[in-house]
């Protein structure tokens, strides 16, 4: 399968020109950042709350604590969706109804499942690290015994899928032609400062290649 | 009411440490960003997606296309939330599992309503517009009356919110301290880059203040 079936459930209906249904678009999108957003049912309010993610495959991970009320609720679900999303700059346009945002954005569609497997949970936690920061599993310690069973790990199995890319400037209405107000975009990305060592670290060691390769 | 109430929607329960009940700490973060993550439930899948806000008070508005499936589904619920999420740094620890994340993140909950009242709708676009982009609405051209009828603004009345903030180093265990792994942060930060005209924009048009003055 190349391509997300459309289904009602991840049919882009607002903008249907910008929808991306191509697995590898899609994917695109969701391997270039580490930051989901999932949502949750809590007493009849859906509640979102950011996490970090890795994907391996079809399989989307995300981990937490054990006691994680939001992975506990979402495992309760026959359906969960992870959004994904890239604000990539403002657009201005000559009306204030056209103006927009570009941006990248997937939604993953799938059924949640605790991952108890201890080898597939480590597998887990090593692709969610180094979605985050590449190379850094190697770098760091593993997870002790204590440690993974204080952790849970989640795994949606992504079956459907779908994702929105606007990336162009701004498209006025002809009758605002010769208003003369600046239209353009306003770029926005997501840089990456000087490593801060901790107060703790030993100054002797070096600043890894996790850190030095680093960028998002 | 300077302080939100802790009750159980709203209550963080995993790190309560960092969590943030403060009104004015609360409207900080929102107000220091303008894209929010919104969830409505399609079907029993709770679904995500992110939209442009501004706030006024203790109201957070929202906009979209009249035809809006979210917003639609939205406006059936007693009770949604808004999460605004700024991500600003990876924290690399000497154990995978005090890995983490610097952030300032809001939960907003309260009753959604339908902007029907003109003149609202005219200063919650303002509002939006302005949280985009300050001094934008004055710049462009006002929406116009079809423009107004194809497009919906949602309030929500905040009634609880709560916000959760970590900006530190890493905490590593004592029994790693010897460990030669480097720690601290990487720090990220969304930056503005070089305005780009659009390719219809008259180049005698001035590049206005709103784009000058940006920042994020």
């Amino acid at each position: 399968m190349s391509e997300f079936e459309k289904s009602a459930l991840n049919k882009v209906v607002r903008g249907p020109n910008r929808a991306v249904y191509s697995k590898a678009d899609v994917y695109k999108i969701v391997d270039s950042h580490f930051l989901c957003h999932l949502a949750y049912v809590y007493e009849g309010t859906p509640i979102v709350i950011p996490t970090g993610y890795g994907r391996k495959g079809d399989v989307l991970y995300v981990h937490g604590s054990s006691k994680n009320r939001m992975l506990n609720y979402l495992l309760e679900n026959e359906s969960v969706s992870a959004t994904i999303t890239h604000m990539d700059g403002i657009v201005l346009a000559k009306s204030v109804f056209h103006h927009s945002f570009n941006y990248r954005s997937a939604v993953l569609f799938g059924k949640p499942r605790l991952v108890s497997n201890e080898a597939e949970k480590m597998d887990a936690l090593k692709i969610i690290t180094d979605n985050i920061i590449e190379g850094r599993w190697e770098e760091a310690r593993y997870p002790n015994a204590k440690e993974m069973k204080a952790t849970m790990v989640m795994a949606i199995d992504i079956n459907d899928a779908s994702a929105k890319i606007r990336a162009e400037g701004a498209n006025d209405d002809i009758v605002d032609a010769d208003l003369e107000v600046w239209t353009g975009v306003l770029p926005l990305t997501v840089t990456v400062g000087q490593p801060e060592p901790n107060h703790d670290c030993n100054p002797s060691v070096e600043i890894p290649n996790s850190v030095v390769d680093f960028n998002f």
